[in-house]
């Protein structure tokens, strides 16, 4: 119904309901919008009524036929009726349990998903990558000194090691702490401040920003001290780093994550306390000397061969060319990676498996992946874009899940602003169960960022991340944070999205 | 300006401004209430409405005088604007840190309080008691096996020894895992289903009855299971018991607490799992034979010396009549004991402090106590009513804070409905912050309740509980929970509840 391809449904959409009705009374929203940001003249002639309408309709050029969206509707409702990928989580997570790179439980969860997809009846393959080995050790401080500690104690302090962390000696190491809140104060400490001292990067985790639903700028803002606290604190001659945990909760939950090293920078130890232990530590420093005893005995062991489970149905009309639905198989150890992203993998199996269930056979393959080292480095990503190389004019699309399992109110898209135009249809057959966004993004999944900077087109579900920060990467990360409906609705747009890529016409 | 003493002011509440509204309109509110239930005919006459209004609006005779009233509402604005609690808070939790009883920590603290107290200008004494010395050990559960385990893994359990648990071997003991949910489901095993293994007892801490308000009867239904769990263990066969911890929250948080043995039953190790891992060992059983090795090597020594700290604040003109206002010093190991119970004592401290900083001497004396020992027995509180056996009628009325610090609505009282209604005028005064409620209830607080039973007025804070057993005998139990206006309302219900009652006529 759409006169002409010229309106962008997303314009139309800044200007909602409303705004068409305000025009339709003959006000002009555009104009007086200008008017009152006058240094902005307004340079683009306000859609016409119709359009706006017939944006928000949705009618006009669709690329699926009726039957085609119908078929995604029942993909849809059977997505949310399905107890599939809640049960295939479950056993992920209970019977397998945690998924470290290179671990017995990372083999077993690729041996597993294979199995699984293979009894579903998809094409399996399991692509070899090799993959860090880190193993967790012994994780424990105290404090052996501090104001106005009773004579003779000691208090405890949470924290655990960093994923990739060299160990301290066996006996551990006892010295001052350092409390910095960020770069800048470690800048203003007095040269030789930090030689040899423990030094905790104290930047606490943004709660409020992530309680607006800014979870990944919350994590950001943390993230960084995490990864690069280890070399700043080396080049500042701390024997040790500790960094306040990147993440929100107020459990006393350490949370672990991936740090690194510099080529011709000290490696040394580096744990997260929990915020807590972060506040204590600053205000027994910042009353006088704080001494730790610190012992971190984790071990990087050589890398381990493992692998990408890829499970391919496929396509009828053109099965060289592939769409993309996954998430990443392996896991933090701590807790049994349910959100983080066993969520991920099931949901993508539950795209084939309920193809499978409703026989529904695309033109394309839709190509189950379940990512191996996401954690430590993505070196089953990397090892995809080397075996895949020569095929990435064939990938019509690629799908990852990978900011938990809470409500997804739609789709992340990482191409251009077309893209978003071509899936409204697609949205509007989410928009039911509240999933029927579309927002362009750079980025879409650390798995396939690879793929999407080669010109893939790239997408996430947009899942709600007031409280994925909260339980991710500690202990807590287990299959009771699965909410059922809200799986299946991340299912549902993994088994639409792909259908909808895979059957375009 | 009320007429007659009749007239409950509770009573009065129960009908609220509307309904007094609604009988001046000429509507008969009890009357129209007792015709929807016919079974249960009005018996008592309405109250008036000028009874009910003269009861809400606070008139006539109060036990107080103006003054006196005055001097309460100054008590109260002065506590909610000081930062005496707060501070005090952060150094016991902070500088000394958990004070499990018989602990050095303990001893410290039972010395600072001493000593700020005696620097404030109070009479303070030690009270000696013997207090259980129980020291935690290691504590470490892993599954070795159970079903679809991948080959040569193991599964970490996360838990915590109950207080006063026996311990199992050094090297620990491995058994089948047997998981009940409650005492019915215990009773319909099969004879000798337990022998020999470790079970668990299931029963999940009611979040919504806790989120509702009622977090104590949310606990009630748990703790049971801790407390009883390791006898009906034992006398079932079970070579370890363990529990659901007795606690909200879903962070993986252990929730430690006491648990009892009983004569001439084999005392048995006994520790609490988090609501995560239950659920796991309830997922995984349900499946198939789950093997757990665990290792618990908690010491009980010899009962310590410790002491209550008693800190008087002399009365002018009944010195030997006292008011106690109190908490309890000692707290669980795994945090720092903040809300429970570092910020009762805290609270108690500034009832004095800031009678002090005002000028404040009430007729009759006003007693700090912070016990020893509430969480392993009580056995301070039990040596006060030794040592003061022949005193208790000397005993004006007696407080306790050990719900927390969350934001108080007022006051629970044991005693005669009579007390409530003479307490009117104060809850008047704490009404303004929040607090005017006041609540008859058959126990106020753990360490006073012996003197309850001995018919001593006695009282406590109603402090929020929706959040309080979420971190209560964890971890995180620690200072940052604490919200600084909320801990000095507590405060200010004490200062003002214990001037009341020291310098009633």
């Amino acid at each position: 119904m759409l006169t002409s391809g010229m309106i962008s449904p997303e314009k139309c959409c800044r200007f909602t309901v409303i705004a068409c009705l305000l025009a339709l009374a003959g006000l002009r929203v555009v104009q007086a919008h200008a008017d009152q940001a006058q240094s902005q003249p307004a340079t683009t002639a306000p859609p016409s009524i119709l359009d706006c309408l017939n944006a928000m309709i949705g009618g006009g050029k669709s690329a699926w036929s009726d039957e085609q969206l119908h078929t995604m509707e029942k993909l849809r409702d059977k997505a949310i009726q399905s107890d599939y990928a809640y049960e295939e989580l479950r056993h992920l997570t209970a019977n397998i349990g945690p998924r470290l790179s290179g671990s017995p439980q990372a083999q077993k969860a690729v041996e597993w998903v294979a199995d699984e997809m293979r009894k579903m009846g998809a094409d399996v393959t399991l692509e070899k990558a090799k993959v860090p080995h880190w193993v967790r050790g012994v994780e424990m401080a105290e404090l052996t000194a501090w104001p106005g500690q009773a004579q003779g104690t000691k208090q405890k302090i949470v924290l655990t090691a960093l994923g990739g962390s060299v160990a301290t000696p066996a006996e551990g190491i006892t010295a001052e702490v350092v409390v910095v809140d960020n770069w800048k104060e470690l800048r203003a400490l007095s040269p030789g401040a930090a030689k040899g001292k423990i030094l905790l990067f104290n930047r606490p985790f943004d709660r409020e920003l992530a309680a607006t639903g800014h979870g990944l700028e919350a994590y950001g803002g943390s993230v960084v001290y995490r990864g690069a606290g280890p070399i700043a604190g080396a080049t500042a001659g701390a024997v040790a780093v500790l960094v306040r945990s990147a993440g929100g909760g107020d459990y006393r939950s350490p949370h672990t994550g991936a740090t690194v090293y510099a080529p011709g920078v000290t490696k040394i130890p580096a744990a997260a306390v929990t915020a807590e232990d972060a506040e204590l530590l600053k205000t027994l420093a910042r009353e006088g000397e704080v001494t730790m005893h610190l012992t971190l005995t984790p071990q990087t062991l050589p890398d381990a061969d493992s692998y990408n489970v890829i499970a391919d149905w496929k396509g009828t009309e053109h099965p060289e060319q592939v769409v993309i639905v996954s998430g990443h198989l392996d896991s933090w150890d701590l807790g049994t990676g349910a959100i983080d992203d066993g969520a991920g993998v099931a949901v993508s199996m539950a795209a084939l498996e309920l193809m499978k269930e409703m026989g529904i056979h695309p033109k394309r393959t839709v190509r189950m992946v379940a990512w191996m080292s996401e954690e430590e480095g993505s070196e089953g990503a990397a090892q995809y874009m080397k075996d895949h190389a020569t095929e990435m004019g064939k990938h019509a699309g690629a799908i990852e899940s990978d900011l938990g399992a809470d409500h997804p109110t739609g789709i992340y898209y990482a191409g251009k602003p077309e893209l978003g135009q071509r899936l409204r249809p697609v949205a509007q057959v989410l928009e039911t169960i509240g999933a029927g966004s579309l927002v362009n993004a750079p980025e879409t999944g650390e798995d396939i960022s690879g793929l999407t900077g080669k010109g893939v087109p790239s997408f996430a579900p947009i899942q709600d991340s007031r409280f994925y920060f909260n339980y991710h990467h500690t202990a807590a990360d287990t299959f009771d944070k699965i909410d059922k409906r809200h799986l299946n609705e991340n299912a549902a747009i993994m088994a639409v999205l792909a259908y909808a890529l895979a059957d375009e016409p």
